[in-house]
């Protein structure tokens, strides 16, 4: 880096966690506490930035002139509905059979500013994933692993949820909760030198 | 698994070893050493599996009965041609520079069959991943990085090298070394209940 900028994640989440641990160790946590009501006819597709602009809000004056801070939220959309985190298992299993035999979209929403106003980015990243088709038996043991819980559609890309994918149509870690590999590329575009920090 | 099976993993690969993680913890690696050279005409989407078959050739009288072999390989394909583990840096400098701003494909070949003949599984997987335009500089960083070796086409999708994916079509865990979510989808159709493993 060209100044000796801190990463900040304001999100919880261990797999953020882990896709900002590609590039940097050295980064701190700070969850954003807000509450999640949208205005009414926003686009669907942008709310998740939406979502990612009030966690940055929530935190913002938190940070150091030397900090850059980061937030997202990621959600899985179908037939202009938000699949968010399942309440229950069967919310998380009516999920799964919806998703069922279907291309569905994953949109996070990203946003990273720096305390000193030199850095100003927010996107979303789009992949589209397709399902293969599920019965009850299949949907019943994978809900049995607990892996659904605290994810958005009720499934991981990254572990048992692979099983059902028969492919995707995007980036890799947009789907995971952090489209981390274009955000670093942005940030390289900012002269913000990735491979050193 | 209606039957006690012990997966066996015929790889050296660290990333086969995580993507099997995911379903067991409790598997033997036995690294098959070949020879691998391949008859002149091959289809070259087909060298992969021809490999992969290679390598359970070279260990198939080790395993029991109770046993699951699993063998894989995975090349990265441009014009008709394979990029494999580069030989040096400079290998891997033109390598990458070759696949700046294009389509290429990954191919694995997969072979899983049991010691008592009831599994009998052989499948390649074909993803196409798009990279964005590189540049000497970021080629560079990248190198110094020292992720490119080992890695079939330079680059581990995995790592910094998500910085240089502009997007994926297909399975991603392919890309990472073994199309573990359709090899158990494989499984599950051979009454193998990966859930219980």
């Amino acid at each position: 880096m060209s100044k000796n900028y801190n990463f900040i994640l304001a999100s919880a989440s261990p797999r953020r966690k882990e896709l900002l641990s590609i590039y940097t160790k050295n980064f701190k946590v700070l969850p954003a506490d807000i509450d999640e009501s949208i205005p009414n006819n926003m686009d669907i597709d942008y709310i998740p930035l939406y979502i990612a602009k009030m966690k940055a809000d929530a935190v913002k004056n938190k940070i150091n002139n030397s900090d850059i801070l980061i937030t997202a939220d990621t959600v899985v959309i179908l037939d202009n509905k938000i699949y968010g985190k399942p309440k229950n298992r069967d919310d998380a299993y009516n999920m799964l059979h919806t998703l069922s035999n279907k291309e569905h979209k994953v949109i996070t929403g990203v946003c990273c500013y720096s305390g000193d106003n030199n850095i100003n980015i927010e996107f979303i990243d789009t992949t589209f994933v397709t399902f293969i088709k599920l019965n009850e038996s299949i949907i019943n043991d994978y809900l049995d692993t607990d892996e659904y819980t605290d994810k958005a559609g009720a499934y991981a890309v990254q572990g048992y949820g692979s099983l059902f994918i028969e492919k995707i149509n995007g980036s890799y870690d947009n789907v995971v909760g952090l489209p981390v590999g274009k955000l670093m590329a942005k940030l390289l575009n900012n002269n913000i030198n990735i491979f050193k920090i």
